[in-house]
């Protein structure tokens, strides 16, 4: 005999289930399709419940038709943003923050350094394009840096949900605030478990 | 009659009021003696309790001798940490500094590929001087990027207490989350105005 849940289960979503190439593919080759294969699977797991932060659904609509997407879908996977006026997070979270981003601050002057100095040597143009990757990277890899990011934090947290995404800097954060995450590409299989076990 | 107060009004401290030449000759013309000018005032007010974070008080003993300090200055000035671990702050906040960093980067890669180009002309040293300049300017000015700075306002808000500093990020801060604040200049006076309401 099964014991009822006091509250279903909840999921957040990041974009790159639907979008990017080499974790949509379980659900379907283009970004419509996608959406389309986490629907059907999705309509059959009633004991779960899909968010997804409202930011970040206006992302996906730069990768799909929004005339396309079936109104089931927004009907399964809610768009909601975080509370962020009631919401809090550990101070110790600030101090984290703080000294990561003062860390990559030196970092960042280090590698411009460097490309002054080659620049002297010549070939501006190949230097200017491998400092602002390698910028890019020391900046910004593994590290909150958009409000987007903050919100798909921040609504995994208020709703003590599994937070679905590829981000790295998410990944981090979650792992510091207590929050279950899991890779896209094992997400597919995590839900046919739901649905096994139904049968 | 004076009604009894429940609870002493509180005060952080930074270290500019005893380190910075230009806000502590109100108080001494040199740390130590600023630290004792401080002490002779602030001795003679019961109603103000006095605090400065520990890592803050740290950097205070690279300007003076430890064993210059007076054991009374020990006594008024309670040095410690914010409660780290217990505090909370509000997630908007997380959004503000998020989205402030993300500019300054995005600032920084500019400064750095002005100087990239700069440097394709000549005068090596001098673009690499200048954009240390700018770039340090363009990420660090006006935001709170250290943990000792992360200490006083989380200090100052844990003790609802006014914030003495003259640190432009702390400031800012200070206002977004409803601390009082003074800048160090108008302390002395501040002060006086204790002494002068017992007499």
């Amino acid at each position: 005999m099964k014991s009822a849940r006091q509250r279903k289960d909840r999921v957040v979503l990041d974009t790159s289930l639907f979008v990017n190439p080499e974790v949509r593919s379980d659900f379907g080759d283009t970004p419509t399709a996608a959406i389309n294969g986490f629907l059907a699977i999705a309509l059959q797991i009633p004991s779960l419940e899909f968010y997804m932060p409202s930011s970040i659904f206006q992302e996906l609509l730069n990768f799909v038709n929004e005339k396309e997407i079936p109104g089931s879908f927004l009907a399964v996977l809610r768009q909601k943003a975080p509370s962020k006026h009631e919401l809090t997070c550990p101070a110790f979270f600030l101090y984290e923050l703080i000294e990561d981003i003062r860390e990559r601050v030196n970092k960042g002057l280090r590698i411009a350094e460097k490309a002054v100095r080659s620049a002297g040597k010549g070939g501006e143009q190949e230097v200017i394009q491998s400092m602002r990757k390698n910028y890019r990277e020391a900046l910004r890899d593994g590290i909150i840096d958009s409000k987007e990011d903050v919100d798909l934090i921040l609504l995994a947290k208020e709703l003590d949900a599994l937070l679905v995404t590829v981000d790295h800097g998410a990944i981090k954060w979650a792992e510091k605030l207590g929050i279950r995450w899991l890779l896209p590409t094992r997400f597919r299989a995590y839900l046919l478990s739901f649905i096994e076990q139904q049968e």
